[in-house]
């Protein structure tokens, strides 16, 4: 059997780890032949490959990124897009796919095995927002990069009396803000799935200075104040029409700063929180992912997704991963609020 | 209501974090009081108390041990031991316990509330050999620092074209070594749970040697080689009577570099797997336990320990806990070996 | 002798470490008794004291941050601000000062010392710009700090074929960018200490995509392009006047975006550069300081600070440390300029 | 010019950063061309050589150990010796060698250029006890392992109120023991240029249960007890006769726990000092002595070592660097005793 591995999306520590696991089991133990595919779906779409052996994977197990590189083509906004990635899959003599990414990446998987292409997705995303599985691989080193920055943050917050706001990715789901927030001991933690109030964050802010301590707030970069509240919070677009770094952040420090009197600083971790070197749990985890992954195709197992409950790893249909978004449920979050403004 | 803390048995990353979850929440949710006992169940039985409040809880979130030292201490070893417990309680004014500990600790904590003790269970063990929860906080840590030695080891392998034996902590149960030799990218990986066959070993080793890659060995240190394999193995106990390190590490680096004609080096961890500030993982984890415990006291629903299953943190009956060890299924084992002497 | 001691300017690691050195010296060698002054030169303003005794100082060897709080007060912009130091020194029976700082912080040192104050000065500054010593404690962290960043932002730039542009500390000296840029393999670097063009970075830039990696280019906050360049470069203040964060970061990366039509993303390292604990460098750099300083209070050598020559720690006169700041040599720089564009 | 490059001795974070600024610097700003030699002094002996240029050094520069290999081959040990290399070198078509290594590997260079070879010398040892220059690079790296395992230790030593000993890497010289203990905080740090006497440890030991801490003795490998106190010290060499893992820290815990009625336990860092990614002094530091290296070559300087003087890099001759240890002076080490036993 000859097996295309490619990964899509935003790079996510653990996706090499998944290529190796994929590889090493499938040659190994299943003596199949394996071809990478690059840069996402625009790999089988222009037919752009990599050769992919035990060789070339060694050593890549602690390496963030991915050795095949990644984009967010999508073939269906393509005029004849699947005819070409069956065109080159089967100029490449490629029986079976190993699709690595996060919702949309697997989106165009599902499709594309409706139509007929042998596929098996291994969810991605360091959002932790893929319904399906418990944890998807990178989340965790995300959240230790932010802890780690939480830790480093407090001892100056004290000596200046300042309020430090540290804004983390999360554009939908404030998994992260929520985990980072936890283990760096945050004062106040904001997430997109419930808008704040800027005066009851100014009021746990002065409540922590009462007690001689300065706050941290963790907020992810996707929460939101009430309605309203944002009259100020304008032209936050670059010359590019980006988001501008330090966007709800960098405006939240500058509201404490007004509301509390206490000069207040921001921190955009930014994309630290994806790069770099994975943790134990998310290597444990992508290699899991990965044997999983191969032994669905090699049993022939396909439209299927790998994915993580409790500790086990199972395979579900691939539609159930990338339907709707997984974001923290409200009992989450209000576990969290006895923390706040201590 | 008037609340005891005590931690009992080998320190462990997140000890603190539960604390200081029991206590911020008892107090600012629920207006309890606490006291800490000292060293275990040493504390509540030779009356060693320490102050326990929001401000002794203050900053030690990140902080490795235990503010309220541990001990192996067993009230039902000692004559009366149980009539003194009960005797101190009252004294105290204490109306319920929160004991966090590994089987030991709970163990004693399973019969007190037999008795008419108030207990409420948190469950503790860096071996993550606990039943009834999906992880134990501390096992996350120790497999990073794990890891992370591993990684460090794999360079001077390769440059010197040197066996490394790495010993880590497990004697009953190998998750550490199984989870820490995944993610380190171990040759080999030795666990409690099955004996091990030096000679397979030497090949595996042989073999990676093949490929130009120099090999490294995980051994749990209560892995053992098939029976009759370690003639040679004796006298390893010290002047103490202690087991002496570099036990079964020291034992296999030798066998190995007489079987396989290659230098073989041997790293003991030790307590560094235990120590130092908890990795994310363990902070929401004990976090979120210590919670729960505190919800438990608080409804009255006690002879219960708290546990993860899946994403949930829930309570069981603290017998489940303590009963038999949760070892390696032989399933996760073999989903490991295809990655031994490649 | 009862001594007073003070922490002044931006907080950065080392300085607990300095306070406890100059108190375990000072009350087991030479009997000594101690005084903490609050935030800076605004504590022997205002009379604001803190107690400093062994106690006091145990466990705070590895934190980041100052345990007596920093200012930026200057107390020779007050009115009547020298008579009021010196009559809150007499008040507390203080016979000599220990002020832990800067240039700003040193310079009222340097001035209250020629009025008649008994002072000793210790040199802090994150930058390392600070004349008389070859390196002060915080920079060996800070640059540690970002070059971890950097390695984690290189397997980013590779799989999504973007530049990453990190900004880093280093408004008036480039020390951090040098260090940090050197060790995280930048391919440009760029500095305070000269004007760069941007056309220049925009063609190493190209070149490194074609070699088929991607590039990283290091920049400190204080970087300038050349006059001319920066037409579009306006409006970077937010609405309290601060300078935004992502400043020339942000700037750099639109403009390679523009002219080298690859992605480009900016990370602004801030102030996560400046906390938490130190390495091992700046932990001994800042015991022998703090060792180095206790001696000359108790010797009376006056009107000095410690600094670092080689190996040794010395003592200077205080004026030495606080005339110009010490910038990167040209051949330094030129040093590092072979692996641009690389 | 054609150009050998090859490292010898035991591995050190440093030495692939070495390589990397040898080859870069050599290559795009001088037009040479390289070879690398394989295992020290046994590649250009025996003939084994590897390919060196930009596209082997690309990536190396964060990792630890050697991609040359290494070995303590030393060629005036061997028949013939010196005639193999010069035959090997002129098959090799090489004009000179950058040898990187400790004083086993610069002594034979030192050597060989007295027989004619052209040889730069680049001083390596984790140790940091080579004479001719203020730091080795890995020295930096070994104290911060060091370092960071104490921090850990320190919680579980508070918890189980027992000594902790640490032995760490120093058979002759005690610089990683001396900086890492007062960077980690020690209570006791033994040399070994300067034998102990266990009960004044002992003494110190028990001085620091007093205060209701815990002591963290810090030996160095190469530490000895005064003459006549090890009389139980004996049969400590495995069966291949190598020192065995735990010989000074074992025994100083053993006579500890017996002297003060303490538990005591020790921890042997071992290999986990010397090798994976170099801190940024390291990396550093390795990248100016590769350049110095190669503008050595360049100027056809011979019979050069680099050596670190200050903040600069400079050249003395071989000779210098390779006459007597470099161990700890006496003053530093007293420096450090105002810490013992508080």
């Amino acid at each position: 059997m000859r097996i295309g591995v490619l990964t899509g999306g935003g790079d996510c520590p653990g996706l090499n780890a998944v290529i190796r696991a994929v590889v090493r089991k499938g040659v190994t133990a299943y003596g199949h032949e394996f071809v990478g595919f690059r840069d996402g779906w625009k790999g089988p779409l222009e037919g752009l490959t990599k050769p992919l052996g035990i060789a070339e994977v060694r050593g890549i197990l602690p390496r963030g990124g991915t050795i095949l590189g990644s984009s967010r083509t999508n073939p269906f906004k393509i005029e004849g897009g699947v005819e070409k990635i069956k065109a080159n899959l089967a100029e490449q003599g490629v029986d079976a796919l190993v699709a690595i990414g996060g919702e949309d990446t697997l989106g165009v998987a599902t499709k594309l095995h409706d139509l007929g292409v042998k596929v098996v997705g291994v969810p991605k995303t360091i959002d932790n927002d893929l319904n399906g599985t418990d944890y998807t691989f990178g989340f965790d080193t995300a959240v230790n990069i932010a802890m780690e920055a939480i830790d480093r943050l407090h001892t100056t917050a004290e000596s200046h009396h300042r309020t430090l706001v540290v804004e983390v990715m999360g554009r939908h789901a404030g998994w992260i803000a929520l985990h980072a927030g936890l283990a760096g001991g945050a004062n106040v933690i904001l997430l997109p799935e419930r808008q704040f109030d800027v005066e009851q964050v100014a009021t746990y802010v002065t409540k922590r200075f009462q007690v001689e301590y300065a706050p941290i707030v963790v907020v992810a970069e996707g929460a939101q104040p009430l309605d309203g509240q944002m009259v100020l919070h304008n032209q936050e677009l670059d010359s590019f029409g980006h988001v501008r770094l330090g966007g709800i952040g960098q405006w939240l420090a500058e509201q404490l700063e007004e509301k509390t009197g206490k000069e207040a600083r921001t921190v955009v971790l930014g994309h630290i929180q994806r790069g770099g070197t994975p943790t134990a749990f998310d290597r444990v985890l992508s290699t899991r992912f990965g044997l999983q992954a191969i032994d669905a195709v090699h049993e022939g197992d396909f439209g299927k997704m790998v994915a993580l409950k409790g500790t086990d790893v199972v395979r579900i249909p691939l539609i159930e991963g990338t339907g709707e978004l997984k974001t923290v449920p409200i009992e989450r979050y209000e576990e969290a609020e006895v923390f706040f403004g201590n």
